[in-house]
């Protein structure tokens, strides 16, 4: 028996799983009502909050898979510490995250927010923009987002270094990667510096006030991770002041983000609501993901794309890590 | 002698030109009394129509010399039929057009213009977006500029083929390479037109009617060319009527754009002001060109990037049109 948390939406081609499994389709609030007897639940509303506290009725659950790529709204301490394993939807937004990622990139370089305030106004003013040839990217995450992004900018004439749990040479996709630990350290070479870490305990966060003051004036932050790897009230300063020189944020610590952020206003910022990776087909590819899972679930093969539990995301190079390719 | 016929601004850094050459600076109102006695004319404010009128005056030129790429706005039959030899600044721009053109392209894409309005109105509204992965670019103009763009779309992702006066296959950056004649038979194909030809009469006016209605209801057009090769008021009844997505506008017939024009208030479309190409530091480098030709034609060596007249631009492959890294 499969329990699928939904949100305003039922997720669409779940037929081939109606046929072989019993479904129970539940919003947040009935979860709790439906989790007894699952062995399995599909967290389709995967910004849904509702699981730990519905917890104590998965009686006989073994397996929880996740529709988005990070985990932290389903890692809390009681599913860390159960037998259930976690599966997330680990590639399927690498490559579209990838173009947004170079799109804001470009939008910054090339002055686009303001022509098109500039044609609000019908005011043809001619000006200078930057080259990104050559410019410099620092990319925090190492996962597949992460070396999605990072191939995407280096195609494009960027150089690219990553952040990541372990510094290391020669990495096919990154070249050079950074550890943690010497974030600060790198900042200053950044033209753009972009945040698609897992949220864990270890990154939340890690862009604070002296990650800002560390960046170059010129610099623009690029969020695509989660918005709590950001202490919003430094961003927001460091903003107003011009330590950094703009920020495209699509994730926030809260969503929506509610209308009196200052962020809404500032013209140094682009402002995306949690969309840069959902493409056009998007739902359909996270039901196929869910969908082969389960099929394997079924027949007894081990699972694709289990999260380390310990770790918050899908170690590379682990089995169950296979690429897969969304476009 | 070299007059050198200025807009607003005097080039910078003419320093090392003016210890070997008497140099005559002047608007384009004092050109006619500048031209009698120069051997040279540098045409550093390249948009100017000033030449042909004062053309006569030019009693014994022997080379111009104009800072930007297309020369349309010289080469009138005086000059054309004259000895005068003609050179232009192709190489600068062609990189950063490149990357205007990907960032525009991914600007439709990701729906860039919607999320600034959307943004500016404090309004959280997420939607799917399109991804560039296997979409299919149609570049018009096989310059360097053209051969720029393509390289950059297809490492982001793209498909890309070009549109030129010759057709064939295997072409290093645009593998296929169509005729002109057979432009409307491929405009189906594309989901992004990118116009970069060199205006002459046989690309003038190329992109009317029966071309909008032959690009998918979906097709986006870009135009970081010439505003003539458009027929500007089929292009604006074919974005009125939807028979085409959207165009993003560098260049335009007249320019500035005038202020009544429709184009400015539609909202599938992105206006700039002719600025693709004018990456921080482009004067400076229009000057380095200019000099480097300067400096040949001082001491009898071939001139860099000479214009066949006939042709309307440099001819690839020509003795004169070695490429030149402006990154």
């Amino acid at each position: 028996m499969l329990v699928v948390l939904c949100g305003e939406q039922r997720p669409p081609d779940m037929d081939s799983i109606e046929r072989t499994a019993t479904v129970r389709y539940t919003r947040e609030d009935g979860l709790a009502e439906a989790l007894p007897g699952a062995d399995a639940l599909f967290v389709y509303d995967f910004l849904s909050a509702a699981v730990p506290d519905a917890w104590p009725a998965a009686d006989r659950l073994r397996w929880l898979h996740i529709a988005s790529a990070g985990v932290d709204p389903v890692l809390f301490p009681g599913l860390r510490d159960s037998e259930v394993v976690l599966t997330n939807s680990r590639g399927v937004f690498d490559n579209s995250i990838a173009e947004y990622v170079l799109g804001v990139v470009l939008a910054f370089a090339k002055d686009f927010a303001r022509s098109l305030r500039l044609q609000d106004e019908i005011r043809w003013l001619h000006r200078e923009t930057d080259r990104i040839a050559g410019r410099t990217a620092l990319v925090m995450g190492t996962g597949p987002i992460g070396r999605a992004i990072a191939v995407m900018l280096r195609a494009a004439g960027m150089k690219v270094a990553g952040i990541g749990r372990r510094a290391r040479e020669s990495d096919p996709d990154f070249g050079t990667v950074y550890a943690s630990a010497e974030l600060t350290d790198h900042l200053p070479e950044a033209d753009y510096v972009v945040a698609v870490a897992p949220l864990t305990e270890q990154t939340k966060g890690v862009f604070d006030a002296d990650a800002f003051a560390a960046m170059k004036p010129t610099a623009r932050f690029i969020n695509v991770g989660r918005g709590e790897l950001v202490v919003t009230g430094d961003l927001v300063e460091a903003l107003r002041a011009e330590r950094i020189a703009g920020a495209a944020l699509d994730v926030f610590d809260t969503e929506p983000l509610p209308a009196e952020s200052p962020l809404w206003t500032m013209d140094n910022v682009l402002i995306s609501p949690h969309m840069s990776g959902d493409f056009v087909g998007w739902r359909n590819t996270l039901v196929e993901v869910f969908a082969d899972n389960y099929e394997r679930w079924r027949t007894g093969q081990p699972l694709r794309n289990v999260v380390d539990k310990q770790l918050g995301y899908v170690p590379s190079g682990s089995p169950g890590a296979e690429e897969r390719d969304a476009s």
